[in-house]
């Protein structure tokens, strides 16, 4: 299909998509009646309440995701580790006799680190922790050594335009929140570029850090020059920020083996409870299979990908089958922007109107808090009282705003989305860094997450309405 | 001098001393006298607090320190970082005016890191951050390839005693206590060469972890066979347990290039404000200057050290004297075992009925909570009362069993020892690991440390009576 043919169709579906998602307002009455459905699941949520947290269930999706990290390591887009991992999960939803276990082929990003390294030359000889970040150029086989600049923010790069030419910048950004500081680590390079820098250097995005380098995805921007960047720890760029201020020169070496691959193939890996009455209509549970290439991920996404998979074991286990299909979908090339997803959609759209509502756990299986849930109040009313069913574990809030790189996609079409809000208080501490091990999980919060998220994905699969959008 | 001459006149001194140190108690009414003269230095005490935390010298022991370890890095024993660091205390210390500026030569050992790593070849390949341990010999060039046998204890060590022959011991135990824990990372080595292992590596003794392997120094038992020996973070000795527990083959490279070299010359850095009225007799304040050869060495003694140097530096800016003199002491060779205080009290011990106090900060200079004192019930009621000075800051709490591996000899032969005491709870996250630098420290928390620290080493040393023994 040519792309302008392509872009009228896609326009023609968005057009029939919103008219259907606008129609699907329900009467007061009818929410009324959907509200006393839910309070009728009580039983059956603490049936899989008391499954997850004390019965024979209990642990098993810690045990299980300690299984896979500890077999598989590290699965960063591209890797044979990622194509291990989807085979090893293929086998395992088998072995675990879900229906329908199949894996789905897209194409996603394939950098590879290589050997990398840096090394404060003056004033002293100093080794800096670094990690590349994903996406970038490699340097020289010499690496590059230039003096440094040290800047706080792009204002203060912009302002010192003239002094960056030809130095490496060194960003030393408090760290703010996530979602408002990563801009350093997502455009660093590209700015440092358009004022002449020859590397960029980024204070990792973490908000307490034990000279814990972190990784994460980077984009140039489009005409700039590629220049080779990389992240610092909190600790090193706080000391070229001394050095500077007291008007040390500071000269730095960095040596990248960087190199990005062709494309590679992968797969979205899928597994259902096939719903009884409306099959074809949709709740999908998911996180994302492929991680960062340190630590195991086993917090970024290992977690929600196992408390995922433990959803339908719990419900299989407990002899239940809901109207609607529990799809599982684990994701693959997130961390490169939802890679996966995005064909995923792209290749399911065409269902939309039979999609009920997106789940994606992607932020910790840290103890647990609520759900978030993006969607219409009458939906969100629904929502609200589904959570009240957890009442036996006492966690029972619903908040705004579902989040999930992966789920992005539907939920911008109107699709209800929902994520799983835990206490992330400590989660940019392991964020991409080799500290995104096992070490951080906890069975007992993983238990109560599992509980919470198969709740909630069951009892939405199982009403006699979809969620009105 | 014969050693058995030695030991002769050795025994003499310590009846001498015993007779001394006994002879010290003192009426209830000579206490209740010093107890009102303690009462008579609120003001002082008031402008010496103003001074350190909202006066002209806020900040100056953080600014300083940080000067410091961004100059010169860590200094382990024996290296040329600490020969500098000596250098620039000796000309800091002279150029801060304070009396009698000196160094007393010690010898020191000197151990060398060298190039070290280890990899778990079996199951699969995984890079292990590791830190080999201070004293600990090498392997040979092409490393040491061995299974793996993973332990929890000692206990379980020897009852797993034939398993362990020819293999490397992974130990895995818990962090119950620094204290309690430690013994793992000492004499680890030595207990798994015992039962013919070919290396050990240890769970770092850390509370927590980002992956962060902690070196520290181990002793080989003599007549042991020494192995060679390097922690490993928690995360992978959780790792290695987890594989183990469920039958999994392990097998692990380790490579260490490690060298003992003879001892090296090295100083204890002392300067002094000299006593007006008994200058012979000495309050001692103090912290170690070397460090690991990890991360900056700032918490670790750095801090300890500078507020020490703060506590000389606020008592001239005053115009303050003393009574007695305030004895600067910045040890060398601590983490080999107190090896420059060691030392350093054969050589003054003869003094020791003139030494009133022994003050070390060696734990971190994180946010005051007191001071730990050991010494007896009447100079514990005097201490006490000089801790209600500290009520502007509302640190006033006197705490038992003073802690100092240098001070430690002096104490042990019953002079009195304070040491600080403040908020530790992370101070064995960053204790010798890469994340000992600047970003733990906080000025406003070093300001509170030496403001109490000066006020107790200036009252002590002021009082017109000795504290009892």
């Amino acid at each position: 299909m040519k792309p302008s043919v392509r872009t009228s169709v896609l326009m023609l579906y968005v057009l029939l998509i919103c008219v259907e998602i606008s129609s699907q307002n329900i009467s007061p009455r009818k929410l009324e009646q959907i509200k006393a459905e839910v309070a009728g699941y009580k039983d059956i949520a603490k049936s899989i309440i008391n499954h997850a947290v004390y019965g024979s269930a209990q642990n098993r999706s810690y045990e299980r995701l300690a299984l896979f990290v500890d077999t598989i390591g590290n699965r960063i887009s591209g890797s044979d580790n990622l194509q291990n991992a989807i085979k090893y999960m293929y086998k395992a939803l088998q072995d675990d006799k879900l229906q329908n276990v199949s894996v789905e082929a897209v194409k996603i990003p394939h950098w590879e680190r290589g050997k990398e390294s840096a090394m404060m030359v003056q004033p002293r000889r100093k080794n800096l922790a670094i990690l590349g970040l994903g996406g970038s150029v490699g340097t020289p086989a010499e690496g590059i050594t230039a003096e440094v600049i040290v800047v706080s923010s792009f204002d203060e790069l912009h302002r010192r335009a003239e002094e960056a030419k030809g130095k490496i910048v060194v960003y030393n950004q408090p760290f703010v929140s996530y979602g408002e500081t990563v801009q350093y680590r997502s455009r660093g390079a590209s700015e440092a570029a358009k004022v002449g820098a020859v590397a960029s250097l980024i204070r990792s995005i973490a908000s307490f850090s034990i000279n814990s380098p972190h990784t994460g995805w980077q984009y140039y921007e489009n005409g700039v020059q590629k220049i080779p960047t990389a992240c610092i720890t909190v600790e090193d760029a706080e000391l070229m920020a001394r050095l500077a201020s007291r008007g040390v020169k500071i000269v730095v070496n960095l040596y990248m083996g960087a190199v990005q691959h062709p494309d590679a193939d992968s797969f979205n890996t899928v597994a259902e409870i096939v719903g009884s009455k409306y099959p074809e209509q949709v709740v999908i549970v998911s996180g994302h299979l492929d991680s960062w290439d340190v630590g195991q991920g086993a917090m970024d996404d290992g977690g929600g990908a196992f408390i995922s998979w433990e959803a339908l074991s719990l419900i299989k286990d407990l002899g239940l089958r809901p109207k609607r299909t529990i799809r599982l979908v684990l994701w693959t090339g997130e961390e490169q922007g939802g890679v996966g997803a995005s064909q995923y959609y792209d290749m399911h759209k065409k269902d939309i109107s039979n999609m009920d509502l997106v789940m994606e756990a992607d932020s910790g299986t840290f103890m647990p808090l609520g759900m978030q849930f993006s969607g219409r109040p009458q939906a969100r009313a629904i929502m609200s009282d589904i959570m009240q069913l957890m009442e036996p574990i006492n966690i029972t809030k619903l908040y705004d705003n579902a989040d999930g790189t992966d789920i992005s996609f539907w939920m911008e079409a109107g699709v209800p989305g929902a994520s799983l809000l835990d206490d992330i208080s400590k989660y940019f501490w392991f964020h991409h860094s080799e500290g995104d091990t096992m070490t951080v999980q906890n069975p007992i919060w993983m238990n109560l997450c599992a509980a919470i998220w198969t709740v909630v994905a069951y009892v939405v699969a199982d009403l006699e309405e979809m969620l009105p959008r």
